[in-house]
């Protein structure tokens, strides 16, 4: 999560799972995994090979003067296909992934894309702008039959930092930079955009602005809304480029209309973002709690306290079991502060008495705390190495026909409690009559606010065979009553997508779907955009 | 500021000038007053009366069951015609104020605010939504004739706090509150807005949002935008009403369409709004400046540091000798820190010794410091008396025929010193060739951030006798020529009014012109709200 992983350039990308091929669990893993999920296969299902899609030859040619920027090759195409969802992953095992699009274009700048666009607006051509493909929301596939081909445009050749200003602190990055070397082109600077999602090594700072994505750290500057100074995006009907401003008051933000606008209303070429200096005073800690809802106020108190904590994150008894951070049924707290300019000890060591004083239990001894629960760094180690893994170990769940997926919401304070009891019930119970066995929901709280927090439940469970995505599809659709329920948004981070659109129907003000809409009707008159994303 | 000032219930509201009539200078002021300013005149306007304008029977009449929310009195049609910019108060001054409304509205409710509309949309008639009436940008007039008659609807009558969460610190408050009553409301339940723009007194939270107002603090949470968990818009097209959230990813933020929309899309009729807890613990302190440009290195320093003060304005030695701060040439740097749960002075202490490594001079003995300067409480207390009083003295010097007025804006930090150069050399030249007489241009930084600043500037100069509005329009259009050279915003948080049309037809970019007249055509299909504001 620091972006210093050494990266060796020789290792190949999966097609239909997450990350690095070599990092996959291999059968024996798979195996040892789906043992303890009752229900689930006995041997996995084997790893899926481009040769048997049988893909066809693409259903239109680029002229000439584009043919330098476009490919057909069937491995490329099967990689731009879809995106890094449960459901996606469970379609490309079974042999049905989504549609393959017809070509891949890899535009070197700024003019590669507005000609690539405006080819596919003469020939009636659905262009899916794609940044690491790691969306989990299905924001990168075509689903439909309106359009006469499916142009895949990967940003991933626009990935430079063009200039850097030390003084102001902010940069001018290409759309398609990945997360890595994003940080490696300005950590000679001194400086860093500081902005870790959890996909952090397969997305891009163009597929972060469009789905506003957020970081890693649970309070204050998370949301890579925050850190953009301006941007430009190319439309059907031109260019937009904002001016680069630290504020303004003048009209409703431009940007803000393109950020979250998940490649439906144009191009984000490139970016001016907010930097900030390295931080070099780090420390964390773990906070056990036998009362999860006690261990919810502890953390609403430092939400609202001014500590800030980098990092706060509630994990509930399954989850900080799951991760390994305790073992006994304690809900554990994980806290991290930093900061470039001074020792962040005495705030960590105020956010501790706090939870304290809300009935958490702490043992800066590094043993396991009186609770049960390992002390200080053990759990907050064994809770990072869970999460980078987590993406892997999902893949081989899948490959034995399971169930493994996550989702994620954000509700004010006064919602959170029931809301997080009612997605567990009701999940959990929807898994158990579909498949005979009983299910684990678990939950985590991954950004938390003065007003509300951001819980992300994970649900692990039996497949029905032969037809998991369906299945989990049944599930989402319960989960995504439970949200609406409470008034508890669709996404907070993982953006709308396709996956998302039933529920994002019915949150969406009808006003601004008519005003979105017309919007769009304005930049892409043709209707070429990432058709299906957002509007209709 | 604090929104502790006693509001006695029978002062009366100047309808040519700013705030309470009782506050106006008298004519021995404004005679001592232009005394100081070369060329102006030897005795002051007369206060303009409302019987002078021969106002003029409303050219339409609400039907019976809307006319209990309806006036057609003068005074009050009077009231509403304009804002409160310097070429408002001129124009009346002079006789000529912009066009006076037909009719003043009150609605009571959200209903009353939608038939109006209805009844606006079918006879034609333009709607004109208004707060406190404070605006400074040309925002709350009608210019033009493409309407058959100008409705004002004042929503002062909506001025409750309706719910208050205490739990999670936020309100649903009336868009037309205004500041006082709305602080007045929240303080019996320890909890504070926190929002505390010049105009505090004379704005109403519907026109902070309408128009992405800026709040007094420096740094942090000052800008209205961030407080929002929902809003509710009357539109010609029905009412939006967001979801009550900490934060969310679902698609681009419908509220942040509406934030700015300054009554050209709906009309908004109230929020959800974040709270903090009421500042227990404040400090502050002034350090004085010789040379102006180390002192914005300073203030370049400060906001990229953690120290986050409450209070980072800067003013050159005009404005801190205007004020009362300095008297000798000096900038002054006035610092102040706030916080709701621990003491502030170790962070002013920081703050005063990084501002003294780029050569400020503080003496916190509370005499006048080495430079000259009064140190501390001395100098924050003149300009904070200054700050408060500025707009009444204005009105003073407009009687007196003389340019008064201020203009902001916001620029990246590579961009500021020669911004603030810029706008200095070329609007005072432009002043002096105008008039005869050499013209004051003051600077000081309202806001700052790690990657910018905001400057804030203040002309005083002679008028050329009779038409001081279209005087003003020359010199200001002189400013935004710098302003766009510089890349500088045509406001930070002044809105854009009718008066900033040119500078933001120009720095708006045309693909998002475009989405957002299709936005207005698809909310406002017969061009009722607001004619003239952002879009055509």
């Amino acid at each position: 999560m620091d972006g210093t992983t050494a990266r060796p350039t020789t290792r190949a990308r999966s097609w239909w799972g997450w990350g690095w091929t070599d990092a996959h669990p291999d059968d024996a893993e798979c195996v040892a995994m789906g043992a303890l999920l009752p229900g689930t296969l006995g041997r996995p299902l084997p790893v899926p090979r481009i040769r048997d899609l049988a893909i066809g030859a693409p259903a239109v040619e680029p002229p000439p003067s584009l043919a330098h920027l476009v490919t057909a090759d069937p491995a490329d195409r099967a990689a731009h296909a879809m995106g890094k969802a449960y459901r996606d992953v469970a379609r490309a095992l079974r042999g049905k992934p989504g549609r393959i699009p017809d070509l891949v274009a890899r535009p070197a700048d700024e003019r590669g894309v507005a000609d690539l666009l405006d080819w596919a607006g003469d020939h009636r051509i659905a262009v899916v702008p794609y940044g690491g493909g790691s969306s989990v929301s299905g924001g990168v596939e075509y689903r439909g039959d309106a359009h006469r081909a499916v142009l895949s445009l990967d940003l991933t050749a626009m990935g430079r930092v063009l200039e850097v200003d030390t003084e102001g602190r902010a940069a001018r990055i290409q759309a398609g930079t990945l997360g890595p070397s994003l940080e490696d082109q300005l950590r000679p600077h001194g400086l860093t955009l500081r902005h870790f999602p959890q996909s952090f090594e397969f997305s891009t700072l163009g597929g972060w602005l469009a789905t506003r994505a957020g970081g890693h750290y649970a309070t204050g500057r998370t949301h890579i809304d925050d850190f953009v100074q301006s941007m430009r995006v190319v439309t059907p009907a031109g260019t937009n480029s904002s001016w680069r401003l630290p504020a303004s008051g003048a009209g409703p933000s431009p940007d803000r209309l393109f950020l979250g606008s998940e490649g439906a209303l144009g191009v984000i070429t490139e970016a001016w973002m907010r930097l900030q200096e390295r931080p070099r005073h780090k420390a964390s800690a773990a906070v056990a709690f036998t009362d999860f809802h006690a261990a919810l106020r502890a953390v609403r108190a430092l939400a609202q306290s001014d500590l800030a904590p980098a990092n706060c994150r509630l994990l509930d008894p399954g989850e900080a079991a799951l991760s390994g951070a305790a073992q006994d049924g304690c809900s554990v707290l994980v806290l991290g502060f930093e900061s470039a300019h001074e020792p962040v000890a005495d705030r960590l060591a105020r956010a501790v008495e706090l939870a304290r004083s809300h009935g958490g239990r702490y043992d800066g001894s590094g043993a396991p705390g009186p609770g049960g629960a390992p002390a200080g760094d053990a759990a907050v180690g064994a809770w990072r190495s869970a999460f980078l893994r987590m993406p892997y170990l999902r893949d081989g769940l899948v490959r034995m026909g399971a169930i493994a997926e996550t989702f994620e919401t954000a509700a004010t304070w006064d919602r959170v409690p029931g809301l997080i009891d009612a997605v567990r019930t009701e999940v959990g119970a929807a898994a158990l009559e579909a498949t005979g066995h009983p299910a684990t929901v678990n939950c985590r709280l991954t950004h938390v606010y003065p007003d509300g927090a951001a819980p992300y439940f994970t649900v692990l469970a039996a497949g029905r065979g032969g037809d998991e995505a369906a299945l989990w599809d049944d599930l989402k659709a319960v989960a995504v009553e439970v949200l609406h329920r409470h008034r508890a948004t669709i996404t907070h981070h993982h953006a709308v997508g396709r996956d998302h659109r039933p529920g994002y129907d019915r949150q969406r003000p009808e006003p601004f779907a008519l005003a979105l809409r017309a919007a769009k009707g304005a930049l892409d008159p043709r209707g070429i955009l990432n058709p299906g994303v957002l509007v209709d």
